[in-house]
């Protein structure tokens, strides 16, 4: 068994203008698929954030790639880590992703060759992790603040014939209000049982009422939880975090940094979670050290892949942490990479992030993933479950070629909106 | 894919009386084998150490195990966890090794299937952990004093036609010449490039000595490790350890308990290993809290099996801790899975124990493994690469009925020779 080919591809999804601590979502979202294809004819297929960079390593990964088996990953991953390793890492934590080259590429290269693997053995991606502990995964609506009409400043397009969610994504979102309208709208098409504040973007008082409001509109059964991206003063988080205690189930990423995020936590005594500053796994010393976080939000894309997951998963279970999944906007191959590795991490403590219900494309057969009661169902399909639509595919790199993006760059967009705005560390 | 048969065997393997520091060896070591068949009727293998309540617990997790597909191994792991889990765990870190019943099943289980699995994909086993980073398993010699004239007290049978290691391994080692000659024929028989010795059993000055014997016959090429399995104080430890700092690559369990490791371990700056304190998940937490040792000896049938035992490596990676592996008596399938962990772990940093030369007998088809350079080859042979003789596990089998045996008291055998004789929880 042998891959004989890798195919990199980068494209551009819609995406809505979003608002973050750091601006606001371009028109597209970029993403890089993978596929590649073996001996004899089987292909597996990934999918991670693409900027230009990625896209490039990918390229450049294929020598090492092609002509491996798929089996002997570990000796492949250290190979391109010994490539990659200490590209990419300029501004880990300031922004609320993660731009190291190696993590993105060990990602794409690993989970393309289990969608490999299991094709070939007829096997779902779980199974070749241990096996589904879970096969109904659950996932939280990702709820987000939107400026007033910015269809026409930003070039965001809009469908005046939408109905249902279709409709409400793509309304403006200012007020505790809207965001409320958001949920529904969400829970009505997607039937998420939690909800996801993205803050950092309103004044605080906005988003603490706007938390507040969820929990009067959904009731204390709906787990709720808010993410600042780290813009908040110590004082801020912590005065806001007394009004939220007992409304949250986590506070994510209050704060910038581990021993400010410790701080706030010893006061707070809430759980804190992050995906900004305990983000590789020379990060954890220090954040066990700490008591920096108690819940690791892991995402597969900057962890370096699926089994590198699992080693954090074991590393949370042996030191009591928490462990749930942060999103960027993505499609269903990574919903569905994610969803497998949900369905075999043993301790997996809450529902998932995810930015999929804002995204209008798809890049996988049959169209989007269907969520029923919040759920992603993982099966019995080999791999992950999903085929290529190549057809699809050839469009959303069309999009790619004619949108102009080679890089997610959230303030330069803001900056079409507002030209004096400027990224804070602290803002409030 | 399904088990459809669960085969439960305990065995009694011969074995030499070797000494360590809660007495001697009996004539015979126990062992369990335990054989998988599914719904194809291929069959999977592993060994676990023996004793009675192992062998029950087995027969017990027949009723989970039948029934499985060995792709879903972490959910059957979790249900014999909360079968098994609490049992058996009365004296943690007294003796040098572990008799926690569910870590001994989990690992008889868990290897049976990934080696059902790996035959019936055709692969490896470690193909199935990632793939082999290395082909080439470095274990090292484990060298024992012995009694004097132990032959007719305690029942062990001896071959006056013995040539080589086999006749070497027949007699008495009471001082430092005698465990060099031990080495000198271990390393001709095995080719050997690291040696052990098995320690808290002279008085230790005579160990002391005897680790600067194997210096100066085998110069500082060769690493040397000592293990008085914990019966040495503080300052004995310490006043050994200065005598072989320099000497040692690695100083394992001198003293007992991590708080004293810790101590021995600040005082001489030197790496400090163990196999008894550190046994478990739980321990880890405060073992990085204290420092109390800087490599940990994994046990695939300690630690709850393989993929656990890859758990615990990225521990060690996360923590920058050292790994290698602990080794009881035991024959070729644990060692082939021993090899196989080996093969895939990233972080391997030394070469393995093994009491594999101390064993005359097989339950394995075509008789002993091969050793060349003290190395064991992993292959591409689909499995752990070794198919059960059923007739010497006929054999082996009436040998455990007509022993008599059902634990392992190495106690109780010491007192054959010396009816006085106590095991102390520190004796120097």
């Amino acid at each position: 068994m042998k891959i004989t080919d890798m195919c990199v591809t980068p494209i551009a999804i819609s995406d809505p203008p979003i608002r973050n601590s750091i601006g606001i979502h371009a028109p597209y979202a970029l993403r890089t698929i993978v596929e590649l294809i073996d001996d004899h004819g089987v292909s597996g297929i990934s999918e991670v954030p693409g900027d230009l960079d990625t896209t490039q390593a990918l390229e450049e990964a294929r020598e090492y790639v092609v002509g491996a088996d798929p089996y002997h990953i570990t000796r492949l991953l250290g190979v391109l880590a010994r490539r990659f390793g200490g590209r990419g890492t300029t501004d880990r934590g300031v922004n609320p992703w993660d731009k190291r080259t190696y993590v993105h590429v060990a990602s794409a290269v690993e989970v393309a060759c289990l969608d490999l693997i299991g094709k070939t053995v007829g096997r779902p991606i779980c199974d070749l992790l241990g096996g589904a502990v879970r096969t109904r995964i659950p996932f939280a609506s990702y709820l987000f603040f939107k400026p007033e009409g910015a269809g026409g400043a930003l070039g965001f397009g809009i469908d005046p014939k939408a109905v249902g969610w279709p409709a409400v994504r793509q309304r403006a979102a200012a007020t505790p209000d809207d965001i409320v309208r958001q949920a529904r709208a969400m829970v009505e098409a997607f039937g998420f049982q939690a909800h996801k504040l993205k803050g950092g973007v309103m004044e605080p008082d906005v988003e603490v009422c706007t938390v507040l409001a969820l929990r009067e509109a959904f009731g204390p059964g709906i787990p709720l939880r808010i993410d600042p991206n780290g813009v908040w003063s110590v004082e801020t988080a912590i005065a806001c975090g007394k009004r939220l205690t007992g409304v949250l189930e986590y506070y994510e990423d209050p704060v910038r940094g581990q021993e400010d995020m410790a701080k706030v936590g010893k006061v707070l005594g809430i759980p804190m979670a992050t995906n900004m500053y305990t983000t590789s796994f020379e990060d954890i010393p220090r954040s066990i050290e700490l008591g920096a976080e108690s819940i690791i939000l892991s995402d597969h894309h900057f962890w370096g892949g699926l089994r590198s997951s699992l080693d954090l998963a074991a590393v949370c279970r042996t030191f009591g942490r928490g462990l749930s999944m942060h999103s960027n906007s993505h499609l269903g191959i990574s919903l569905m990479a994610m969803a497998h590795l949900a369905a075999a991490v043993p301790n997996l403590d809450f529902s998932l992030d995810t930015h999929y219900p804002w995204q209008s494309e798809e890049v996988v057969v049959g169209g989007p993933i269907e969520f029923d009661g919040g759920v992603v169902r993982v099966g019995n399909a080999p791999g992950l479950g999903v085929e290529l639509d190549h057809e699809a595919l050839a469009h959303l790199h069309d999009n790619y070629t004619s949108s102009g993006l080679t890089i997610r760059d959230d303030a330069a967009e803001m900056r079409k909106l507002d030209p004096k705005w400027e990224a804070k560390l602290t803002r409030w």
